[in-house]
């Protein structure tokens, strides 16, 4: 791995090189092209791309219950335990993120208060062939689930082979209320605006390649998102005391998952860094996935090795990373030096790939830097608020004052007559 | 007004087809081409479009505190005491907001949490001429302020006359940091990428016009944005015993915005339909912006005449209005009915200017449908969670049979390694 010794000044400028986004035109004007198109056809536009991307043609887009209880009857017991260990972890910790709303009653005449309601019907999309993770089906569902969404959509592209039996047990188990198989940019038009088969969601959420984030961007207006995604990622902080062998493995957890996944070291300790990049090496050697952890490694990885802890710190705020190992000795007491971070794994057993399946948190996380203003996906993402607040006549008179200032002064004329209007003694 | 007598089934086709939003390419294409510059370019290109668009020359874009102050210092004291009121009302409203976070240490062995951190800058939009509303910039800066953001930057259109006094005033009222005077598509990316004079932010509030908001949603990844916002509208159910007159003057408060601003009425008596209508006509007649609510009026509001209270509630729920007034006896029972709607007004007192001002919430709120999954802008926009775990080897362990299961089902060996590197014998 490249290991830079650059000053903490000279290594944020490395960070914002490296992170830097480019947007790609000529994948904007194909993805408006088949938004539009479903929104105009519906089923037919679904048809034809499903025909042309995927080279399957079908008569009918939804996944039978027949299939789906099928696929749970016949998924293996370990796997099946497994799951639903991840989904007692995933429900008791999303349960914590529940919100409740308030009713403020304080001043004598005036209510004022805020009420929390679950969207009506959310979109999950999950990618097709070997991107299509059963835990990502958990992580997305039961967080709306929770929220109290009524039906929860999932869409998947169509496999020559039929959907993946893991992954329609996993829909069986989060819950799931209909399975579409459509995948790509056409799907997300297709939740977006609905057809004559597929119904319209008010969300979309969920990973998928650049055609499904792209389109998720262009939809977002008519639907709410979770934030683009981009590839995955893994920052870790780590010093003289943490084990080497235990590092190297953690980052190409990451680095097999993408070619453009990014894996980050930081550290103060320059012999370490030293034997965490001979042990990528030496891991990388019997990865199933090693192309693509290679490439990840040499093209995005790299080790930075800084001057002091609080060094380490600033400059891994820079970089957001989507997840965030902290392995320092006593790591727990860091937690107020961390600022940006999708999902904070805290001392040596805290294995990214802990977070990924059974922990409990979301595993769908902020990536790019995104973390500086995004949260991971929760049962927030699944409710709105709406404000609420009734007034006493005298209650409105004390500030009848200031409401026809303020009006007038913004040029509004209405909105002051709209109040006066309550006290006009003819009566119409 | 048109006043409808359809069945709801009718009524809903009609919400659907009047709400159906467009895009408009050639916008995009130029705000497209405005962001790109302002990227590459930074100041320069914010001073040709400054020049272009504004027919303005600026050197500095920047706002003295001295000139701010001065606003401040100058502002009518009768204005002064209504934004002092209205802050005093929109802080303790939205204090009420703030999340906490929270540890989960239920299982021996197992520490799970999420904390809350603000963001680190944001930006707010605050449109120019007649449209820079004061009231705007308390709604905006303040819950950004409770959250606990360290740096408000504000940007607006310069005016050849300079920036509106009460504006600035607002500004040092609300705690605004900083004031720029730039304005349109090149603000929107000066506040996403930054410039040698402008720093770039985290997130962007606050409404403009259709080249502020196109620009948002571009620059929409990059930085957190809040909705696109839409034409402001009002949804009102009524019943027999409301007040024509009131009803009336409370749907011009929302038409007088902008001509294509919606105000809809649904009711079940047809004789306060027809009252109405001749209300607004008689009212409109000594508005000083009569020619903009007029064809508002005209061309967007309506009046629906249903069959009973619970359809009244499925259509608005349909509406999904940004402001929803309930006009109907023993209004605050109905809280559960409302699905969709940004702020409620419940009760006669309860009028929609009362909300714009001085009762504390928020009034950036959803439009164009978007209450379907979209919140008032609160304390909450102006945060981002992060989760957190530690576990202990034992609990590692327990858990470790269904991770590396889980990672072998989906492909992801280099995951199972990551935690069994934890239970090598060898040391490395």
């Amino acid at each position: 791995m490249k290991i830079y010794r650059e000053s903490l000044i000279e290594m944020k400028k490395i960070v914002a090189r490296l992170t830097e986004q480019t947007t790609d035109l000529e994948i904007e004007r194909r993805v408006t092209a088949i938004v539009e198109n479903v929104r105009k056809n519906g089923d037919e536009a679904l048809k034809d791309y499903e025909q042309k991307f995927d080279g399957i043609s079908l008569d009918n887009f939804k996944v039978s219950t027949a299939k789906i209880d099928e696929a749970y009857d016949n998924l293996p017991s370990e796997i099946k335990e497994s799951l639903l260990l991840a989904k007692k972890n995933i429900i008791s910790y999303h349960e914590l993120e529940k919100e409740q709303g308030f009713i403020d009653t304080n001043t004598p005449g005036i209510i004022r208060g805020q009420k929390v309601t679950p969207l009506e019907r959310v979109g999950i999309y999950v990618p097709g062939g070997t991107a299509a993770y059963p835990s990502t089906i958990l992580m997305t569902t039961l967080p709306a689930k929770i929220a109290g969404v009524g039906e929860v959509i999932m869409v998947t592209p169509p496999q020559k082979d039929g959907i993946s039996q893991t992954v329609l047990a996993a829909a069986k188990v989060a819950g799931v209320d209909a399975v579409y198989q459509i995948g790509g940019a056409q799907a997300i038009a297709a939740l977006a605006y609905g057809t004559e088969t597929v119904p319209a969601v008010n969300k979309i959420v969920g990973p998928g390649n650049i055609y499904v984030a792209t389109a998720k961007k262009q939809v977002f207006g008519k639907v709410a998102i979770d934030m683009v995604a981009g590839p995955s990622e893994i920052g870790i902080l780590a010093d003289k005391d943490a084990k080497p062998n235990e590092l190297a493995a953690d980052l190409l957890s990451q680095a097999e998952h993408d070619v453009r996944a990014r894996a980050i070291l930081i550290t103060d300790d320059e012999q370490l860094a030293q034997v965490v990049s001979d042990q990528v090496t030496k891991q990388l050697a019997t990865l199933p996935r090693r192309d693509i952890a290679t490439r990840s490694i040499n093209e995005r990885g790299f080790i930075a090795v800084m001057k002091s802890i609080p060094e380490m710190f600033e400059l891994m705020n820079v970089v957001a990373p989507e997840h965030l190992e902290v392995q320092l000795e006593d790591a727990m007491k860091y937690l107020s030096l961390i600022r940006n971070a999708g999902s904070v794994f805290l001392g040596r057993y805290a294995s990214e790939p802990l977070g990924d399946y059974v922990a409990g948190p979301n595993h769908v996380l902020p990536t790019g830097g995104t973390a500086k203003f995004s949260s991971p996906l929760g049962v927030y993402d699944f409710v709105k608020k709406t404000s609420f607040i009734n007034f006493s006549k005298e209650s409105l008179v004390d500030d009848l004052k200031a409401i026809t200032t303020l009006a007038r002064v913004e040029g509004l004329e209405a909105h002051a007559r709209a109040i006066e209007e309550r006290f006009n003694q003819k009566e119409n």
